[in-house]
């Protein structure tokens, strides 16, 4: 049985589904995620922040970049024309990880979590691209929502 | 210093790496990256495989679409016409694990790692899109590059 | 004289129509049209519909998500977020038709019918691009709208 | 089974086919299609092709533009650099119809129908746009691949 | 200090500003630019316009595309429908110069400028490329803002 | 006549020219442009190059991302899979002008002009769109090809 699938319709067919009737109301939504860097490439990236060089701030225009085609990229997403964006990164030094976290907006009929969690695979993988000379063995985890709010299934905040 | 960045020249700027003089040459790439999903998620995702409703299924042709935009997406990134792309995946029952991998192939002046990595990062967010009126606690982990060849870096395998 | 064409100004040029003033109404398309293909394609469509080795389930999909990029390929089109696609298949058994039937909505300025037109012939195109090595002389044919309500002109049913 | 479709591998998985191996050689396509259109629209078209007002114009160069995407369409499709494409039309008074014709070559290791059938099928929906205004039930029709070289498996023409 | 650019928070990371709570109102902008070419260039384009080999209907078009999609080329650009786009050329028979005007229209929480600035560039480039193989020493200048309304800041007209 | 337009054919029609029988041979091409700014917007760049809030940065990026999607905005463009693109600033404070400089490349059947001077354009109106909030009246100009390499024309080089 596929019913409790939302993007197939009854017959098991994929559908974009029908948010017509849906209220436009203000959403957001914060995702993140984190990559795992060795010693080196942790420097190497955090020496550079705020300077020449810097692999976050290009990381950065990627993801925000990301979060406006979100739906010509997952397939069963409906267009939205986002009001916010914004990326972060947080250096965890002690396991040499690189954290991202990106909040995204909308006045619209649906959610932008899909949006945000685009938008930080998309800044990881930028990362990834530039340092990949140093270290291949670099390794994306912990892709998530954090927190979503907005539209008839109200607030959602992930447990710790 | 920023010098060994390869995605920086010696100013500090971001630059699209010169591969002009490069050989062209057979270059393969191989991604994996997982969703841990809930018992329920995975066993609706499990029963529908190979029938109607089949979220893989939609998540593999994201994925195949993606790998061949991964230069629209990634910014230093090169375009490359892939020659291959296929996305596989594996559903680990003890773990709810749902596993993609990904290979690409081209034959070309520039590796293919990027495009694998971005399709299994897609595949796995379009697993999260179609499912996430069920579980919002999905979580996307452990995309890394298992193997890579061609070119003059030749042969990676990720240990173990 | 070009002054009964929509789609350009009184001396002539090219513009993309002005609807900024136009309300804001629940607007729905309906179009169709078919692939004829010889019948070995046919059975071999219809045999592994809702199974593994599904040509309509990739076909769905392209056609879902060339409705999202109308107006990037229709040069005239306005940019919309539509809020609803499906893309349907009939099997016509005795002609060797495969029939696609796409709806689509928008809750906007203008009306969605080149969404649902682009998508039916991305979904023909996309059975023909993966049934082509069987056969090359498959056509593409009656391609055309169904249903239209919403908006000042109102509700077109073509004619059978 | 499955077996038979080239865009499937041998567990029904939907796969870019892998053309890694094959030889680039000169490749051409040409295909063909219609859009029947009502005796008025027929002539405001034809009064003012090579003046201002020109629908043709603009649905040829939608064209040339939807075959250099081909690839981001069609699902399967393998990104090419076309290195030719024109688009042609022919006004069938006696039947109003409004034929368009594509040729597209590539030096690639795979055809360019794919290419030749999607220019057509977007200069077809091109005139669609332009004219709905004055008829919605026009419908496109007869599209279909009329020759192909390059490549291993040789020359096809349509029989007429 | 970077806090007096809107497109940096305080920490002086690049961002999408927050536009959410805006007002959605009517927004108009008007850009014009021009491209400086030689005499035979200018009389090639003079003498073509409203007729075969119009050089300026392909810029048209070109131009018009380029409005729908600068939210797609432009990073920190917020994604919008606009609602009109039209594309005029005049032809300064003393300097030959081809000057292009772009008007955009939406109703929404910001404006469009640089989607009337953004249509003034692809419009000049399009000449660009379509008489480079006459002249490579064409220049393209004077891009600016004519005016703007809508929206908290009021109307802007670039003085003379 | 239209005989002296490489893009359009005998009779009139625009098409992408057919480069298939060229040779594949090693392309540069290099453009330049400025944008001029008043004095404010001049050091509120200048005094955070190299640091937080850096402009020059997010277009950089933005011209890189545009050379790699000219064949996609400029219509009759063939697409390239360019091997090198690289944007630099230079800042004239003597008439508060900011330059932007592009060198690409490609090994390829047809010359990379379109794309420099395409990333020239944009990394110009990314430029605009930061800084517009402190000053609408900015102008592009200049935008002009320097020097062209490779392929049967030869080597162009602008005169001072």
């Amino acid at each position: 049985m596929t019913t409790n699938f939302t993007h197939f319709n009854n017959e098991g067919n994929a559908i974009m589904v029908d948010v017509n009737d849906k209220d436009i109301t203000d959403r957001i939504a914060i995702a993140k995620g984190s990559i795992k860097v060795n010693e080196d490439v942790f420097y190497a990236i955090k020496n550079n922040t705020a300077k020449k060089g810097d692999v976050l701030a290009v990381a950065r225009i990627a993801g925000i970049m990301a979060a406006k085609k979100t739906s010509d990229i997952i397939p069963l997403c409906h267009p939205l024309f986002i009001t916010k964006a914004t990326v972060d990164f947080e250096l965890d030094e002690t396991n040499f990880l690189i954290n991202a976290i990106v909040q995204t907006k909308v006045s619209g009929k649906t959610g932008v979590e899909m949006e945000a969690l685009h938008a930080v695979s998309v800044a990881l993988l930028t990362i990834y691209d530039m340092c990949k000379a140093l270290d291949r063995s670099m390794e994306i985890l912990n892709i998530h929502l954090v927190h979503k709010e907005g539209g008839k299934s109200g607030i959602y905040d992930r447990k710790a």
